[in-house]
């Protein structure tokens, strides 16, 4: 069988990522996500399995152990990280998987799993990140110059990554993440099999 | 300016190709299409400048001479070729252009301009290639097969691809071809320009 494709998708905040991915979702049902591995507490709302698992510290640190996350990090003193197993089943079954990772993250994974596609979701442009990110119920200048600078150093990045959707409206962006998955399933690599089908017979 | 993507097209008889390639520029009217340079008489029907540039053999070898064809061939005494000056200029336009060559052309274009994506149409088995290339007005078996193996020896080559595209149902392949080329748009050397537009003003 051929195998699935990993999307690793990255976007600062106020790239309305979260968003389009949702779009993503509802277009191609048959894709798969990466459910991330934490150790913060559930907050409410928040269901197992959905976007994380939540396991002990311990958990984490014999799965870290046993090279069995491509990434992680620690934020406030908790751990993040992308189990490896669900991915590799995925793949070999033939799904396409979005791991929705930040760009450090992204980084780590690439190096791993040379065969990922990297998607980076953009603001449309300056003056509509400043938009999006001073509208969140504070207006703190400071606060707001701040989340500026960390999406722009995370924006600085995106030219490392394969592909660029620039998020000005949400289903064209979502529309675009389609046509890099779909021709995704067209690459040489995923169509041995029709060509084997078409030859083997001669 | 971002510049625009060459696709080289191939596809043996019986793929389909030109029908398919037809729903492409209907889908997609904006992308150019690259008129190839030929020595042959005109025939019945055929119009200068649409499919092909109708030029002496006088002024075809003086084009080689002057390395102005991306690749060319002969074939029963008459040569065929690409010329390189109208793919520079869409290119640089921000155009995308589509090149449909067979697979020693696409071989020859491909070295010489490293980004272009290659895409293989490709009957969806053999059986239907089979009865593709048996419903053509002749019933001999001897040409039928020879077509067959004509066929099958292009189809060996399509590994060399960037991209499959199976042609089971015209306007889903052209779909497929749609796919690959917005999302060839989106990679990060064609969005050079917006990553600068969001960054430049901090």
């Amino acid at each position: 069988m051929n195998k699935g494709s990993l999307f690793i998708i990255s976007g600062p905040s106020g790239s309305g990522k979260d968003t389009v991915l949702k779009e993503v979702f509802k277009l191609l049902p048959d894709v798969a996500f990466s459910v991330s591995t934490i150790t913060r507490p559930m907050r409410v709302g928040e269901v197992e399995g959905e976007k994380y698992n939540f396991v002990s510290k311990e958990k984490f640190l014999s799965m870290l152990e046993n090279d069995e996350l491509l990434e992680f990090n620690e934020y406030i003193g908790n751990f993040y990280g992308t189990p490896r197993k669900p991915v590799d089943k995925a793949l070999a079954e033939g799904r396409d998987m979005i791991l929705e990772v930040d760009v450090n993250g992204a980084f780590k994974v690439k190096e791993k799993m040379k065969d990922a596609v990297s998607i980076f979701i953009m603001p449309p442009s300056f003056t509509e990140l400043k938009r999006r990110l001073s509208s969140r119920g504070t207006d703190d200048e400071a606060v707001i110059n701040k989340r500026m600078l960390e999406a722009l150093r995370e924006i600085e990045n995106a030219v490392n990554y394969d592909y660029i959707v620039v998020n000005d409206n949400i289903l064209a962006a979502a529309q675009d993440v389609e046509h890099i998955i779909l021709s995704s399933r067209l690459k040489t690599a995923r169509k041995k099999e029709i060509i084997n089908e078409v030859l083997e017979k001669c």
